[in-house]
């Protein structure tokens, strides 16, 4: 599937704002048929591209204000990715995983309330017996998180030169 | 303000699908007035807990799947961190910033269609004068990224513990 | 317990000098009433806010000389940390011991009178399984060391500031 | 001057608890001259063994809890390490300050009350000309710290083996 | 272009021996006009497939034995990659240039006569100022370098599974 | 066996171009004897000085452009050099395999289609029990590749130093 | 054994130059009784001062011109530290071994003909299982090596300082 | 000049002790010529090989037993290597200084008295502007230094292979 202009303006003002009505967002993309605007939304979720509607929290208001990212070092065996990243995805305080090249095998972003709660955290980390070294560091602030809204003119900019 | 079990219900059932009206919220929530159901989640929108409503779109899918894990050590002056963060703020790939304590100063995710786009974004990042070192790994499969569905647990169990 | 002025005033008397009469220490914090003093000393001993009356003693004069940090990397397995904490506790010339977040696991503050004795030291560090790695650092000077005359400086910001 | 066995078991009584009477010290040590109490504490003192009476504040019910670990590196240049040691000096967070050998210039103990303090700290320290990197690590757990009464036990056998 | 198989037969022939007659390449991948070998390797020029016709020296045999391979770390500055590239393409005895990702911005094959060559290889390298550190290992022998052979059935595999 | 001036113009000129007559050769280094062209380059492929006449492929454009650079690390045991040794010289898209001194054992060069080719070998190195850790770096540009050409200059200046 | 003046001169002599007559160190150290120098030597002997007499030789002359330093890291178990000592103590190309402290626990300096006789005794520090990791750089140049004049100076300014 | 057995046998002797008579060492080789022996004795004088007589003193009888190693990263640019060199060779305690390769560029072995008295050397190795970093590290026993008595076996095994 072909993205166009218009599909472009849909999914920034979807990012910005999802909670709208079908009308409202012609408005803002210059096409008055909501069921135009429908049928093109239904084609990015069939493609696969909007993936999901949501709602972005504020953590810290929750309380959940210890935030850390973790370098993992893998202790190679068979299938140890696989066993590596299992346990990870139980773990409901890690919310982004990444694989990656290089000397460390796994990054970890964990959110927590207190030190005293990752520790409990790392005490899970370290029991996982494929995993030989982990390092964490305390996040003093974060900067920008997930920034969907520069990703929409990115994805803009990927369509022009191509 | 403090969030009782309907509050946080309500934001489990929006971060899974918000694209869903206060009366089917409601049946999954087990309260039947729909302006119950909204005055809450005004009260949560006021109190700033939640932020946005949104779309998760599947960047692969749109071609963006080069994904770097960058650490950058900066060059200690006045100012350093917020000039560090200005550029970094401006760079359109570079999804997430975090600074943090330890020998790495900054830890960036971004996003882009190529190593070579990648290499761009690299001379942006090395042209930034409070930045000594850059160290990017380039990430072989996001296992998990932000991911809210656990996080709505954590902060029942928050509230249970406290 | 909310701790005034006064206390702050009475627990900075007590850190340079503890050895005074009680009558000593109302003339100094401006409270004429001795047995004042005394019901507030008593308080912050309640509270475990005070722990102990000590002496501070001049190792180097008593011929304790060679001082070391030690970075103590842990191999992981069920209950490392309370069973290195355990050993670690038992060798007397250990005399501080952090746990803590990053590549290395636990920091040693290590006195004794040479480096032979500091060997020995090391021979018992390495005795213990649950020690991965030791990396010990010999200081040529320890410029301040538990001071506290300025945490109470500290502490009266704190409360100010609060 | 030369300590004894009496000198020693005084000492040992003084860092447990200072505030006792001489007479009291007397009974624990066994002797039962208050005068011959009195005058070896007056030649440790005078000796420079004895520093200073004070008091163990327990700091964690003073709200001051997070505690870092900071590694040190200095720029070279003429009288560095004094340049960099009358800064630390100033800053009433850094409770320790030690000089030492190999790659780490500088390790630092500091205490306050939260990430958000310590970052106005480790601006501090990125202010100081001298010191090219820093590198903090958050202490999890200070399991010992300062441990005087393990020390007592090694004077003695430092007297033994001489 | 896309290669058949026969294209990749010809391609791993003339790897292996790239002075040999038309029709006996025909022999060998099962084609028995010289006119259309000829042809297809003429193609296989004209899209850049195939570079140059080459032979592989055995240097040891020559006096040049003494690889080292090298890291160079960076001094960031506008347009330094390029500065440093240029540099390193005028060195000689620099066999292989790589700009890679991580905290090695690149990495040299270099070879030559004695440990005394290299001396001045390295004189030549820390010379150019966009070079802020190097780190030169002793390659004890070389296992197997730019092996095309291998290349060729990969080649193949590769056009299998597209 | 002694090269001479034209034996290294011979070389020169088969580095450049291996795909040329004899006379053609004759003529570039000036001796009109094809016999004796033949004579000498029959003899440098006896003494293993000319190993093989091959061809240079450009691999990007076959679609192999996906490259890394990995540092590993052995596990000492007897034999492991040769154990390692044995299972990279199987995996086809390692193309170069360096066995040195330092820190890291073995460095190799590896050419894949992309990233999710490299994942596989990856995991085919981490599956050799004889390699302890791997670090792969991405390669942004190859500047240089076994250049050839200035190894002669290099040849020649060898033999008037000698 | 106090040494004076004299003793200092006559060992600043026999460093220079051991193989001389009692007389002719009497000259230059400006006491003419060979009997008294000779007693005096005779006593440093005894005392362990000078160990013995040797010869420096030339190594770089008997083709012995390939020099590391060999970093070793320990696997810790129970006698480690001798066992290590042991294996390398036989080693006959490993001239110098010092145990220290810090993340390397052995500094190794050897001497061989070639990189090729050092890859047979990297083997045997391979094969010696207490071994954890070993680390060696080629050394381009011995500037100075043991040198004794400069610490014969050392040795008065020792005894002017006490 | 080539060796012989008796030369090399010769070398074992002064090695070991060089304060010997031609005639004793005639005996020990076995030629009971003196002046056979004093002529190869001269010969390997005027050919270098022998350099030196002289003594081996016990430093620490000496009172000189704090040993360093430090590993020394330079500053880049023209002729850093010599301005080091040359400094370094004028700080007397320095016994010994290798240039090398890697990402350490000199060790130096250094001997004093102290602690105290290594600070005042490392103070003049941080004022040269060359040097960008030190790492010392303290050496708990010298197990073995500059043994020759194991390098005149391997004169001897080299002549053998060759």
């Amino acid at each position: 599937m072909k993205l166009d202009q218009v599909d472009i303006k849909i999914l920034q003002v979807l990012e910005t704002n999802s909670d709208i009505s079908l009308s409202e967002i012609g408005k803002k993309v210059g096409i008055f048929s909501a069921s135009a605007i429908s049928r093109r939304i239904e084609n990015m979720k069939k493609e696969g591209i909007i993936e999901r509607y949501g709602v972005e929290l504020n953590l810290e208001k929750l309380g959940i204000n210890f935030v850390t990212i973790t370098f993992v070092k893998a202790r190679y065996g068979p299938g140890y990715i696989q066993k590596i990243a299992d346990h990870l995805l139980k773990i409901k305080n890690v919310i982004s995983v990444y694989f990656l090249l290089g000397d460390i095998d796994f990054v970890l972003i964990t959110k927590s309330r207190s030190k005293e709660d990752y520790e409990a955290i790392l005490n899970k980390l370290t029991e996982i017996v494929e995993i030989e070294r982990t390092d964490s560091r305390t996040v003093l602030k974060v900067l920008k998180e997930n920034d969907y809204s520069s990703l929409s003119e990115l994805i803009v900019s990927n369509l022009k030169s191509h």
